[in-house]
């Protein structure tokens, strides 16, 4: 979506030129085998549009922390795929799978290190700053995997729960990056907030969407299994919002589908989706998906510099919110 | 054997106070946990003899250093034991037995994360230099790490190696500690590598010692039991030195010895012993030992500073390498 950019060029260069140490080999490997599997490199390069955006000379001098959002993003998976037994990322087979899990949890850990360690090659004056909003932000994504893996547990969540546990597992580290990049361009604080307020809002809407679009979607431009969500009962904001609503001979339809075992994907899928049907679920979700997008925009829009500097982060919220549509 | 002096307490009352959130409990009670599970802190406390050593006025801004190396280790702590499936640490359940794997993964992640926070607290001019120091170690820690996990699936190990990977896995953080005291108290960058390769060499003289009383300890003051490396099998100094030095019936012995699964522990211990005191391993240990012991006082005394300055350092050293003899 984003390979002929000149970030994605800059952060692709960058990250393919660090050298790792060839032992000890299954310490390493790891991190280079989940580096080429580069995803969309959306999180680094939120890193350098910002930085961009409040007019950073340099470039350059920005991705070491643009790497380090990158580093820390892929240290996550790795762990998260242990966590969740994930067989396949990206399409290949996950860290904890292609080796074992001891190795999986070392090379992680090894990976978070050189993500603080491409942090520290930040102009030194930005260290403290960048190290202070990046600490926060693992910390909150730490949090954000913690809920997940209780909400599993849970018969119920509520729907402002499932919206922190979001924000924390996957929307803060995009409004960390954002800030990341206006701290090295020494914006105000107040300047900060408000573009680490957009990631984060921005992050939340496009949380939401990937939920809608997991049963809503078009199976050939989205690439996930269609249903995936439904049929793991993951509960996502349409699941919640189903749950809450029905009553009566609609919420033993429910609980039945979310127990089934004996009956086909096809059927709990098809099932699910006429519930969703009969209480406007899907128009539900793409409104408070509108209502966080909104606020995102309101963001972006109260920034105090020229309209002209801000025009591509309004084209990349708009290619992310029109994804696959 | 600490607990009294002056930085032990100022170390302990600082942890203390430290405030985790209540939530997500499976995130933060593991490190309540293990951090009341509270060792000899001898790290931390490197961290602010160092500093005051060199001359640091206001030891309490060293605290937040003192805690980030105090979380680094407990945190490296919580990870081996998944690695090494060991049910007890300090006496007590280690975190991936009392809760879980996936709890012992992430919050291990998380208190990684919040060493950095707290290495963020210290002063900001020195921020840039302590993160390098700490990355590198941090680094280094995990590849000993690895060479240990290696070593057990290799039928030998030369001895260089084998004192690679202790530097690695455990003496290098002792380093890193007296350099981070170092660095806050403004000392130079060859007085920071001179305090650095004396906590280095100090740990290894130390980590040797340790495969020393494994063997040759007082079961009543050493603590663990006496000839558990043997019976594991682990390549220690001992180990690596008989296997170098046997030649025929002592060779097969050694290896009889090593794979035997049908003798008793007594026996298995006692055989070995006997091979050990034909090759005089005993003296060799002690002697490489001593070798780093010297090469460790020596930076010590070769230090650009008064000597009275440097005397509590000496006895430290000195309590250290004559434990439980």
């Amino acid at each position: 979506m984003f390979e002929q950019n000149p970030y994605s060029k800059l952060i692709s260069s960058y990250i393919q030129r660090a050298e790792f140490p060839a032992d000890p080999a299954d310490l390493y490997d790891p991190i280079r085998y989940i580096l080429s599997l580069a995803g969309k490199r959306i999180r680094p390069m939120l890193v350098l549009m910002s930085s961009n955006m409040f007019g950073f000379k340099d470039l350059t001098l920005a991705l070491p922390a643009s790497a380090a959002i990158e580093y820390f993003h892929n240290f996550s998976l790795i762990h998260d795929d242990i966590m969740d037994k994930a067989p396949l990322r990206r399409g290949k087979d996950t860290v904890h799978q292609k080796w074992n899990d001891n190795v999986a949890i070392l090379s992680g850990d090894a990976l978070l290190v050189k993500a603080y360690q491409e942090l520290g090659k930040s102009p030194a004056d930005k260290i403290p700053a960048l190290l202070e909003v990046f600490n926060k932000v693992a910390l909150e994504v730490c949090e954000g995997q913690q809920m997940d893996m209780d909400f599993e547990k849970r018969t119920s969540v509520r729907e402002e729960e499932y919206i922190q546990m979001i924000k924390l597992k996957t929307s803060v580290l995009l409004g960390g990056a954002l800030q990341m990049g206006a701290i090295l361009a020494s914006a105000s604080k107040e300047q900060q907030q408000k573009i680490y307020d957009f990631g984060v809002n921005l992050g939340i809407a496009f949380q939401l969407q990937d939920d809608y679009l997991d049963v809503y979607g078009d199976p050939s431009s989205f690439g996930k299994q269609v249903g995936g969500d439904i049929l793991s009962d993951k509960k996502t904001i349409l699941h919640i919002r189903t749950q809450q609503l029905s009553e009566g001979a609609d919420l033993l339809e429910f609980n039945d589908l979310v127990s089934a075992q004996e009956i086909t994907k096809e059927e709990k899928v098809g099932r699910m989706k006429n519930l969703y049907a009969k209480y406007n679920i899907d128009q539900y979700a793409e409104e408070v998906k509108q209502r966080y997008m909104h606020l995102a925009y309101a963001q972006l829009e109260s920034l105090d510099i020229d309209p002209e500097s801000k025009q591509e982060m309004f084209v990349l919220a708009d290619i992310l919110m029109h994804r696959a549509k």
